[in-house]
């Protein structure tokens, strides 16, 4: 491939070719062995550059694979070949109106930057997806990402009010903007945030957030099981509040965070309920007690921190959880189905007979009042067939999913480890509308391919 | 038209023609001249009525427009020929499960029921359109409406997380379902809500609930204009808490609606601004404490309800005001454009300086803190060239919306009355998207034709 035209584009030192790609080719599969492969990484400057990239590659008939901060769980930013066009150069805050709310960033600012911003006004931006520091807000929005929070305050999407995105063959097209609601064409927006790159490449988002609740309180409580922790989580959506997050940990992901965990957990815990309220004081005050009453009865401990520091420890805690999975056998597939809230107990449950057909410990964890679970096959290090059982052990576990009126992915995307599921999930006339819908934005099929195959 | 095929599939009973189709080919556009026409009116039964219904449409290349409870406001549902799908049987609350927060309901459910079934077990459905009593859960879909407390709960799409819809050529298809997140496909439940029976017609929606606040505590405060009455909007924005609803009556709506207004409107007023706060009670109250405090300084004068009951008048009011405005000279021409909300007094001065431009009275009023303004030009009965000259008010309307960062349609959708805006608000590849979006989904061009169109 001749280059030099991309070059002429970012400029000769943005784009990086052989050893200078090392860790641009990858994300969080790399440890369940997905490898992708590039002619070269361009880091172009503004949207204006990535637009001029996306022509040049559609006139030379190269493929293009946007890239974020690199902390997918779905192989999404993994190149199979072309150009990878990576967005962290584009990190302009271009505007922030705290009084009003919102604010327009460009794609490469991190999930950690825009909560900062937002927080330091006294403003909520309320998605937490699991690697806020690295994930950008454009990796979020092409996953339509969600996280802890997203109980009440929903995922990405809902925050997102208007998209700057470059569409084939190369133009550079606004969607939305400041206004907070627009029912004029067909929601476009929504049909781009989730894509995973593969219809338009996310370049700068209008945000909108929240004045910040005064204080979140947790209640966390353990459990003999998932079944008495499963039947918690609904006793604690029938306290009367929202809660804040709905979070989960099964025995075996209990036991590899255990020593880290900021509180006591009983020795013979096997299930961990983390509940929040938010809001004013006195209301989160209140929350929690509701919450502490329903959570109470069958439980085998009950903590309900109350200080800043400790709800902070907690949650740096939860953020761990994930590294902690794929670091006590040296590796995880970590996936993330989700199923309707009072079919938790069986997916979990599921997952674990799963495990023990395929010879994999297993742990699961996640988002327990979204049902969306993060089910997780541990791979040891030196074991050379686990990643194979991983991959056969998964396909059982997408297929319980959907047969509890669920969903594979509750919050990863396909991918390209999911690539085929979807099929098993619609009627084939919706997948044939999923088929038709990337034929309409991306009629070459340079956008991101072998992703998002239904 | 041979319609015996139709009877077959419903019953004769349920196949009108001629004088029993009065009533059932129009909605709010009419009093502004809107007309429609259709060869029958059918009523199926169940979804799989729907379902035949349009697949012998479609053999037969008969054109198909679904109806709801016939209260928009862009003549969505107003046919032009073939055959209406009038969804008014289809009224099974399949499932209500409370504890879980969600219900399964048909399509012809009305917004009052599905908001009344919630609220018997404590929870709540937030959308509020104008219409409640009359518009059907499945319209509201199909418009994705809003109402005044999408402020602070958003639009009817952010509380459907499945629907049962029937696609071309007549094939009935689930998209989503109970479970709350799913990133598995494309996000075509987003794209069929708010598409206005143009690419499919929806026969059932999964819903989500919340539980409902305990209180709810209005402030009322009124403005000499919309100047100091648009800075009082912004003002609410950093009470620290978020309102769960920003609503605005300009001048001369407020004269409309003065004599029923439930408190003391000051003579001078030019603007009423209705904030309210909910949450448990404590909360709520502290909440319109903090309205009051920063909408009071400039204000003629503040009402801050607290029973119940006035609540609950105060609301009934704001309903009753589209109805006034329509009554006060006889018809009217209600627009529903939304800009950036620091643009409201923008919209509001320039709705009124459009209007005097084509000799009409004008009033506005709506969602001040989604900027969605119901610019509304006055049509006085027996003035022939009214509705045409409100036609050529409303492309200026638009035009300036537009301008202003806004869109053409906050709420009601483009429908009949709207065809040809968007093409003014979006780039010309989104333009071109939103035609090949429609052709994907119903490459006959029968679904409802005429409509949507950019």
């Amino acid at each position: 491939m001749e280059i030099g035209g991309l070059a002429a584009i970012v400029g000769t030192e943005h784009v990086l070719t052989g050893a200078a790609t090392r860790g641009l080719l990858g994300d969080m599969t790399e440890s369940r062995g997905v490898a992708g492969h590039a002619e070269a990484v361009v880091r172009p400057a503004d949207a204006g550059e990535v637009a001029a990239v996306m022509a040049w590659c559609w006139e030379h008939g190269v493929a293009l694979t946007p890239r974020g901060g690199g902390t997918g769980y779905a192989g999404g930013c993994v190149p199979q070949g072309g150009v990878v066009v990576a967005l962290e150069r584009l990190r302009d805050v271009r505007s922030f109106e705290p009084l009003l709310w919102r604010a327009e960033v460009e794609a490469g600012l991190t999930t950690h930057d825009v909560r900062r911003r937002a927080r330091e006004s006294g403003l909520y931006y309320p998605p937490d997806p699991g690697a806020g520091e690295q994930s950008h807000i454009g990796g979020n929005v092409a996953t339509n990402a969600g996280g802890p929070h997203a109980f009440k305050y929903g995922v990405t999407g809902a925050w997102v009010t208007g998209l700057e995105v470059v569409l084939p063959p190369g133009r550079l097209v606004r969607i939305g903007g400041a206004v907070r609601k627009d029912v004029a064409g067909y929601d476009l927006r929504s049909l781009l945030i989730g894509s995973e790159g593969t219809l338009g490449i996310v370049t700068a988002v209008t945000l909108r957030f929240v004045p910040a609740p005064e204080a979140a309180l947790p209640a966390i409580a353990f459990y003999a099981d998932e079944h008495s922790g499963g039947e918690a989580v609904q006793a604690a959506m029938a306290s009367g509040i929202v809660p804040a997050a709905l979070e989960f940990l099964d025995r075996e992901a209990l036991e590899i965070v255990r020593a880290a965990f900021p509180f006591d957990v009983p020795p013979d815990a096997g299930f961990a309920l983390i509940a929040e309220a938010d809001g004013d004081l006195a209301s989160a005050q209140r929350g929690q007690a509701a919450l502490h009453e329903l959570m109470a009865p069958d439980a085998l401990a009950v903590h309900l921190p109350s200080a800043p520091a400790e709800v902070a420890a907690l949650w740096r805690w939860r953020e761990g959880v994930g590294l902690a999975a794929a670091a006590a056998l040296g590796g995880k597939a970590s996936e993330d189905v989700g199923v309707p809230v009072e079919r938790l107990a069986e997916i979990v449950a599921g997952t674990r007979a799963i495990g023990a057909r395929h010879d994999l410990a297993t742990c699961s964890f996640g988002h327990a009042g979204d049902g969306n679970v993060h089910a997780t096959f541990l791979l040891r290090s030196g074991d050379a067939t686990a990643t194979e059982r991983a991959h056969a052990a998964a396909q059982e576990l997408f297929a319980l999913a959907i047969e509890l009126g669920g969903t594979v992915s509750g919050e990863h995307g396909l991918g390209g480890v999911k690539n085929g599921q979807l099929r098993h999930q619609w009627d084939p006339a919706a997948v044939a509308l999923h088929d038709g819908v990337k034929r309409l934005f991306d009629p070459r099929g340079l956008l991101n391919p072998g992703k998002k195959l239904a």
